[in-house]
């Protein structure tokens, strides 16, 4: 059976997804969201030429003999307008923000003056004309596109979206995502131990994935090794945007996954990828469900929401960065590998004077899910190579955290 | 006036907080959360030596000369106990997960053999004892410790919580953090547009950066520049865990905030950091209110957000990475300073083989926010330094994110 290169599959991903709808949110609820349509300037900012520190308003001119008197006619404070024009040895005493009174040119930083009585300042220092003054417009001008269409909004464009006003807008609407579990020999959360079961940890685990991408997913549950019983969750799954489904897309025999899910009309793209941990992993679309058939084990169920489901996820939702972001690190240690398939090894990251350093979180079986719980990445190797003795420099994956690039940023 | 170095007003501020008291939380909720308990492992994983893919559990002293025809007497799922000692010359047809049969001590995995018949097969290569073979215990052990107090909850750790069937445990509380902006010139968002007024970003800003690190703060609005209505919000905000107060700390007359917030008993700190965009920045407390002034300038309360505020916040809730996490980078064009503080330029990343290019957003102009919206992360310039060459290899803190770590991760 094939295995799909993982960009392969990744664009395979890419070529079926769609851009989500749009949807009016809150300005207070649309941190992380991606903006669907442009966000225009409603004024010029600063309205007029403002003074960029609290100090004082001067003409330039008159800083030609230092230290030069000024007499003080006026108090400017932010918000504001002055009645009076700055004259020949004159200044006046303003804030931050404060508009320019009519006259002055430029402002001295109050640190750099002396007050000598209550209407005189000594200024010590000579400044070229428009110094720390922010000119009328600087920040934006009236009609002007200040966010395109398919911005991610971080805190600094909420910033910029208050700055203008704009309390309510389009975003792009997130999917809705249905998680499934399938196996015998799964225990739900809330059975009681037995010994002869596995706990179902990847409803939870892929509910967090899901969760960190700003999506609340459906848990579905566990759907039983019975073709009927899963027949039955698969089609509720099938009401969602995107159904994830974990176990049963191996080969083994007892998987009923492949023929029920394909029983159901789902056009399935690929069933094999050349990742590891994580090979078992399929794609197929309905006309309006998105399906990936993730591995069960834990780990590979993982890695593969990352390099798959969570790019796809951010498509669908217009972010244009996709992909985890990536550092260059040192190795701690050698890394021996079977080539043939990328693989994702966890490792923790430290730092030195010379940059960061990996090293493996321990044993890397596709079992032990604690790797994943205390990795801060993934180290990449690349499917052609065997190996990197320790000091090599490899990419790693950023894990900690919900740190997105436009790249894969690594070779397979 | 002294202006402390960045360093030192972290320390101070580290010094003062206090960690937050435990709470309840369920597992789906529990996402960026800190664990203030540790948890146990409820039980051998795997509870007996498991097959770690789909094959056959073999007898590895059967593989001897190859290929080697077995006896399949048994098919053992996931979920199964098998029933039947695997003597000489057989084998059971197995799934990943599965129990290994007794006498069976190593896995082929499927794609290594052929099906002669329904119960017989051929294997075509040779393994060592264990081979595919996860051992009981090798996840976890009941009784050991999974997870520290102080763990994060990752996805990954989220897995493991729910491997244990941890569906409820103790986390440190989120502090209640309070918003209020100050200043006759602000113009609040749903106020009409007065080109005289400055749009209040900076409550909006603040809020997406307070919402970043898992917490809905509390918006108080603004307070006019008049003592008796300052006081009556400050007097709000002081029933908070954290109150962030936005411009009114700097050196200008018109600011009341300095004798209103001591006059209600808030013990300050200190009031300057040699920080740029960024230095009137306070910190006091009472005995149960953190208090942060930060400086009007909508970029420098970002900045100055982002390297105290969240620190605290996050050290408060008992995360152990408290930094943003720094990259290294080379920059595409010089960049000069004034030194005396250290400084924080707004930059975007790209990347080569060679790693991180860092070049700025544009202007960086305290009061253009769009630099902000623009940055992928913070150009680090030490206050000892007047800039560096095009080519210069510095460091970048990642905003793009909350990815964060131990240490800050750059030279002042």
């Amino acid at each position: 059976m094939e295995h799909l290169k993982i960009s392969c599959a990744q664009r395979v991903i890419f070529e079926c997804i769609t851009l989500q709808d749009s949807e009016s949110v809150d300005l207070a609820m649309s941190l992380g969201r991606v903006l669907s349509e442009n966000i225009f300037a409603n004024r010029d900012l600063p309205p007029y030429d403002v003074s960029a520190m609290d100090g004082f308003a001067v003409r330039s001119a008159d800083l030609f003999n230092l230290p030069a008197t000024l007499v003080i006619i006026e108090d400017i404070k932010a918000g504001d307008m002055s009645t009076l024009t700055v004259g020949r040895g004159q200044c006046a005493r303003i804030m931050t923000g404060a508009p320019m009174p009519r006259g002055a040119d430029a402002v001295i930083r109050v640190e750099d003056t002396r007050e000598i009585s209550h209407d005189t300042v000594q200024i010590t220092i000579a400044v070229k004309a428009c110094h720390d003054v922010r000119p009328q417009g600087e920040n934006m001008r009236e009609g002007d596109v200040v966010l395109t269409k398919g911005t991610e909004i971080t805190p600094g464009v909420i910033g910029v979206l208050a700055t203008v006003k704009a309390a309510k807008f389009s975003v792009y609407r997130r999917p809705r995502v249905a998680i499934l579990s399938t196996g015998n020999e799964l225990e739900a959360i809330g059975d009681p131990v037995n010994p002869n079961k596995i706990p179902d940890s990847n409803t939870y685990a892929l509910m967090a994935q899901v969760q960190a991408l700003g999506i609340t997913p459906a848990m579905l549950g566990i759907a039983r090794d019975d073709p009927a019983e899963l027949e039955q969750f698969l089609k509720i799954g099938l009401e969602y945007d995107v159904l994830l489904v974990s176990g049963g897309t191996s080969v083994g025999v007892h998987d009923y996954v492949r023929p029920t899910i394909e029983g159901l009309g789902v056009e399935m793209k690929f069933w094999r990828v050349a990742i590891k941990p994580g090979h078992p992993l399929a794609f197929g679309k309905t006309d309006k469900t998105f399906v990936f058939g993730l591995p069960g084990n834990p780990v590979s169920s993982m890695v593969c929401f990352e390099e798959f489901v969570a790019p796809a996820l951010r498509r669908m939702m217009g972010n244009t960065k996709q992909y985890r972001r990536t550092v260059t690190a040192r190795l701690a240690h050698a890394v021996k590998m079977r080539p043939g398939r990328t693989e994702f090894v966890r490792v923790q990251l430290s730092a030195d004077d010379a940059g960061y350093i990996a090293s493996s979180t321990g044993t890397q079986s596709s079992g032990v899910l604690l790797s994943m719980a205390r990795a801060d990445g993934l180290l990449v190797l690349p499917s052609a190579c065997s190996g990197f003795e320790a000091g090599a420099q490899v990419t790693v994956q950023l894990l900690d955290g919900t740190v997105f690039q436009e790249c894969p940023g690594f070779k397979e």
